[in-house]
């Protein structure tokens, strides 16, 4: 039997109470979301509709190739050109997922004989990044820029720390500055996810690079995701001009992918200017998060302070997480739960995301559903 | 400098010749398309427009989230019914791309202690699911089924062999019927990728392993994309129920990535219920292919037979082909040059491919444009 190995395997996860299962969910759901990334509250808004509309329309279904061959529309270079500007990047390029330009910035930017020094907690698409590059990883502490900064020490030659700059299961934040100052000590290059820090973090949804003083530096680059704040889906590498070059030339999941869809071009543009134009919305998406934590603590939950959008609450154990969020589906709110694998530490939580778009209510109304349900 | 040795790599692609740079392309292009992979020209088909429009409307600019958490909607699970009937197979499961999707399947088939057989001409990111997975890969030579039956009875414990069914670079066909009977000696499971297979083999363009009557067996497992055929964007792997179910527990690509956007999914999903109602589409396709191939060896051009829709031309060096190709462009017609180190061998070459939409005026014109230019 070709797969037989798998069926033990499930059964092993059965015996855990870890088996996972897609619930698909209805267009008109009246459940009260506070699992999803939309942070902003963009992905059904009008204007991102249209722009993923007009899109479609005007280019088609898909991108209908590689982007070095048919695969790079108008649309991807206003896109890239607009997406870098608002950052405060030299330049931009634009993949069909944040795990791909994951994937493409750290196996580009870490050559034969490179160190890549990675933060304990980073984001699966980092930490395969990291096992498909050519250099050698070393795993360092969560958190821990003195730690980087010995790493970095041991090693001549090329060298990048790599970090996502808001973790995405307790939404604490990275030490950019430290980390900056480690890596230029060492002449090292600073690679950061900031999946979920555009458009929460910084001035207007800048970033948690722009917040730091990073953007824009000969020695930082920064990766984003398109599909949490701004609606859409996708992905793209901020840097130095000279560095995107590279990427174009040498990052397999850039040649080898199709390009990303018009439709999510258009909505992640669209959602780029509305958040331009209406910069309170990053301010709001803090705010609500600030709140959620506040009140849950009052309440006497296990959370972390949020450094963004993301609002992590401690469960007691895998099985009562998954009841605890069921329980919270029968009330009517909708929230994550991450346990193991899927957690670093082996800490099982609800996950709740606080979006701009929610009212007083609304949070008031999850805080209810969340202490009443409690394991 | 952190990033100083790019610039050295950068100074040694340009005086290789092999310097890439992004095109932009209009929507509204006069251009002849014999580059893109929209092989059944769907792309642009008013039916996909709207599959694509709709869903948008309906479901919004993205999927919000991760496809465990928010980012299944029941139209991703349309999908993945119709798309596994039509190809045979008991499950699906869709990706973001054909990319995630086969970083997905390769990595979770093969666990510690088992053995990777991998097709040495296959695709970036089979190889890349290859040196992710936590087995050992042997590289065999290019379509070379005793090489996989030779390597599957060195060893004992879970063994998988790898290959694409239409190869991307030259458009030839792996010996799929072989390679299932080489692994079914061995107990060895079969991952082939379709990217480039379906829509244009099988009956009515069910792809490559229904026509080898591969569908649905127990041990075989194969991806496809949406991007291609489909017009649209994202991957998808078929395959037995249980293997779908150890995809949703165990894949990195699938749990730790944003779910497909809504337009992407209804882009796909029209096109695949035209593609049921004009079956005749993906004999067209092949029926081009095959007439490029008879007009340009007719001419004299050293051009491979195409077992699927892409038509490979050798070119005499790298240089040749970019100035064969920006030849053909300003001549009206869009090929692709694939050159290194994108192919395998080195050797470089135009790239056509059939669309089953080409008129045979146009199929004349290529051709016309292809021998005039010719280095």
């Amino acid at each position: 039997m070709a797969f037989g190995w798998i069926d033990e395997q499930a059964q092993a996860r059965r015996r855990a109470g870890l088996v996972r299962t897609l619930r698909p969910r209805a267009a008109d759901s009246p459940l009260l979301d506070l699992a999803s990334n939309d942070y902003l509250g963009l992905a059904r808004h009008p204007e991102v509709i249209k722009g993923a509309t007009e899109a479609a329309r005007r280019w088609g279904g898909g991108s209908t190739g590689s982007r070095l061959v048919t695969g790079t529309t108008e649309l991807h270079g206003e896109l890239e050109r607009e997406l870098a500007a608002f950052c405060g990047f030299e330049a931009a390029l634009v993949f069909s997922s944040g795990y791909a330009a994951n994937l493409a910035a750290v196996t580009a930017l870490a050559p034969h004989g490179s160190l890549l020094v990675s933060d304990a907690g980073n984001h699966a698409s980092l930490i395969d990044g990291c096992r498909l590059a050519r250099g050698t990883t070393q795993v360092v502490a969560h958190a821990d820029h003195e730690a980087v900064r010995k790493a970095l020490g041991t090693h001549e030659g090329p060298a990048v720390a790599v970090s996502d700059t808001v973790f995405s299961v307790d939404g604490d934040a990275a030490p950019l500055a430290e980390l900056a100052s480690a890596c230029r000590a060492h002449g090292a290059g600073l690679v950061v996810d900031d999946a979920h820090g555009l458009g929460v973090l910084g001035s207007g949804g800048r970033g948690a690079p722009y917040a730091a003083g990073l953007a824009g530096a000969p020695d930082v680059v920064a990766t984003v995701t398109l599909s949490k704040s701004l609606g859409s889906q996708g992905g793209a590498v901020l840097g130095p001009a000279h560095v995107i070059d590279h990427l174009v030339n040498a990052a397999r999941t850039f040649i080898f992918d199709t390009g990303l869809a018009p439709a999510a071009v258009g909505a992640a543009l669209a959602a780029l200017r509305l958040l331009r134009r209406e910069p309170e919305r990053a301010e709001r998406a803090r705010t609500v998060a600030a709140d959620l934590h506040a009140r849950l603590t009052a309440e006497g939950h296990e959370t972390v302070r949020p450094d963004a959008a993301v609002v992590s609450v401690r469960a007691p154990s895998p099985e009562q997480a998954v009841r605890w969020a069921a329980d919270c589906r029968a009330a009517g709110v909708v929230v994550g739960c991450f346990r193991p694998p899927s957690v670093p530490d082996g800490i099982s939580r609800l996950r709740l995301t606080a979006r701009a778009d929610l009212t007083d209510g609304q949070v008031e109304h999850a805080v209810r559903a969340i202490g009443e349900t409690r394991p």
